[in-house]
Parts: structure tokens; C-alpha cells; sequence
């Protein structure tokens, strides 16, 4: 980022009056250009004791298995924006219930949030979209564990098929931490409270 | 948004390859700039049957009340930027329990998504940072509702006074939709069902 959006004068780093960081600022026109993290929003697209995965055609992690998700697009709502990914990557129509929210995941290292909303597939009709390659459904014993694109994707998918007996999904929040030499560790820093089912 | 940040070209608006909506994109060095919705981060923080507000000395809504909260930042977590948001705005220490997570507004309207966590006052050290002109502690009876500063913070407050008797505090996601008329609709949309607690 060097010059200016609105008039291309060269853009300085530099702490504005009231703030407490830098930022990056235009000297001729005062304007101000905040960066923020981005939200990745996804499914867990589940079909009988089956789920839906997409296998990448695109970088990065080509040929590598996730779930659906991307970007959280301006004027749209997490959730509809993971229906979208969903329809996109997918190619599948989704039933959401009352309960979809799931896993929440902080990526400070890269300047990422994720969600992912656990849906039902409205009917078998998926076909892979432009970024997929293939699209297919696993259960549990057929996951290819090692073939994970990312690993809030193996997070959520872990901790479903532990969920899944007991039919209980409480929505946790994760933060992921990339260190040095590629090693990622995942932690989980908030979760709703497990109870015996009411209703 | 009118020229490159990258190299001062003008910016065109145009659909790229591969991708269904127009973005601006500079024709000159290939760069595209993508704009997406940004996370507010704050958290609701009690002490014993009180909880604490802010009164926002800025714009907007100077004069009216609110939780702490504000812009996540790159390279922090949610629950991290909203722990920052409530030492900057009302110096308050919090201690956060492991069902942290509470409420989460999509406003599509304005590319916003807010998040709100449960959190305890550390000790009553508390006192008004820069864009608070007051904080202060109020139990239920005494709320300023009819001053408070965003329908988020509103809506949180509400739920947490209906959850608080039974100590039992979901996860609930809204879409927040702001209509011709400057009217607001809060709508639930998703939230972890409602358990006995078991531990």
C-alpha cells in the first residue's frame, strides 16, 4: 500500500491523533486506511451419516479435501454467505435449522476469521464448482485424514463425528496459531456449555 | 476509491476472471481490491447482578450508552480485541470463563459483524478511556434503555437479563437489517439449543 486510493499522493505509516497504532495515512487529502481481518465463511454440508467434501482445484492446498467456504462478502450475512460458498464450490443446496452455528475460528497470524454453520443437503444434486475438482460425501471411517486442505477444516470435522452420537453440537471458538517451521496449533478458548437436551 | 494503491493508475470497475461481482481493479499493474465486511469486538462485562456501560463522548451516538467495543485489529483474536476494547474504553481488567461467546449481529447493511462475550469485572478499577465520557455499573431495573447507542447492545443486554435467572447462556447469531426510515430489525438466527446444565 504506497499511495492514495483517493488522490495518489504517497501514503505515510504513521499513529493518527487518537489512535494508538500505525496506520497508513495520506498527508495531502487526511485520509486514513484501516487494515481488518477478513471472515471465511463455510458448511459442514452432512447427508445421512455422510458429509460433504470438495476436492481444490485451485491454490493453495491444490487437490487437497475442505469444506465449503470463502470470503464473507460486503452485504451479505455470514450465513448466507456460506449458503453462497456452498452453491459456488458445490454446486449443493442446503437446509439450515435453528442451531447452524458451529465452530468459530481466530487466525491472528493471517489476519482470518472462520465460521462454519453445520446444513443438511436438500438432495444429492452437487457437482463440483469452478475452484473444486471433485465433490463427495464421506462418512466418518472414509475421511481422507491425511488429505485435509486446512486444519480448521479437520477441527470441525473432528469434533463433529464426536458430537454426532451424542446429537449435542455445542458452538466452540477456536484460536489457531501459526508458528515457526509451518507448525499450527489449534486451541479451544470458548464453547457453549454441554447440558442434557430440553427441547 | 479511485486510484491504485500499488501504482497510482485509475481503478476500473469491472467483473475480474473467474469471479461474479465487480471489483476494482487496476488495468495497469493487474492489482484487484477486494472490500469485505469488518468485525466490531466488545464484550459484556458484569459484576455481580450489575453491568457496566460506557457513555460514548464521540460520534456516533455521543451521549448515549454502550458495552465496550470497537474494530477488531489484524493480528489479534476476537476475544483478544474485545478484552483491548474494554481497557481502552471503560480501564477495566475482565475475566473471561470458558462459554466466553455470547451474541453475534450480522449488519449487511453496513459490512459489519459484531461479536459480544460474557466477561467478569476483575475489580471496580474501572474508568472512562478516551471515547467514554462515563462508565458505570446499573442492574436491569436501572439500564438507561431508552438511551442506549446501537440496537446490538441493546439486544444483548435483553437477552442477558432473560438468560441471567436461569444461568444458562446460549450462543444466538442475529441479522440485523437496517430499513428505509432509518427503521432497524434485530432477527434471530441461529443459536445453541437450550440444556439442562450438566456440569
Amino acid at each position: 500500500m504506497k499511495y492514495c486510493h483517493h488522490c495518489t499522493a504517497p501514503l505515510i505509516l504513521r499513529i493518527p491523533e487518537g489512535d494508538d497504532r500505525e496506520r497508513h495515512c495520506c498527508n495531502e487529502c487526511n485520509a486514513i486506511f484501516y487494515l481488518n481481518p477478513k471472515n471465511v465463511v463455510g458448511t459442514l454440508p452432512v447427508f445421512e451419516d455422510r458429509v460433504l467434501l470438495c476436492k481444490r482445484a485451485i491454490q493453495p492446498r491444490l487437490g487437497k479435501w475442505t469444506l465449503p467456504a470463502g470470503f464473507m462478502e460486503n452485504g451479505e450475512s455470514s450465513l448466507d454467505g456460506a449458503i453462497r460458498e456452498t452453491r459456488e464450490e458445490a454446486g449443493a443446496e442446503i437446509i439450515v435449522r435453528a442451531d447452524s452455528l458451529y465452530t468459530l475460528f481466530n487466525l491472528p497470524s493471517i489476519n482470518q476469521v472462520y465460521m462454519f454453520f453445520r446444513a443438511e443437503l436438500a438432495n444429492l444434486d452437487f457437482t463440483p464448482g469452478y475452484e473444486s475438482e471433485q465433490v463427495a460425501l464421506f462418512d466418518e471411517a472414509n475421511i481422507p485424514w491425511e488429505e485435509i486442505a486446512f486444519p480448521v477444516v479437520r477441527s470441525t470435522l473432528e469434533h463433529y463425528f464426536e458430537d454426532l452420537p451424542k446429537q449435542h453440537f455445542p458452538v466452540r471458538m477456536f484460536d489457531v496459531h501459526h508458528g515457526e517451521d509451518r507448525q499450527i496449533t489449534t486451541r479451544l478458548i470458548s464453547h457453549s456449555h454441554t447440558f442434557h437436551k430440553v427441547d
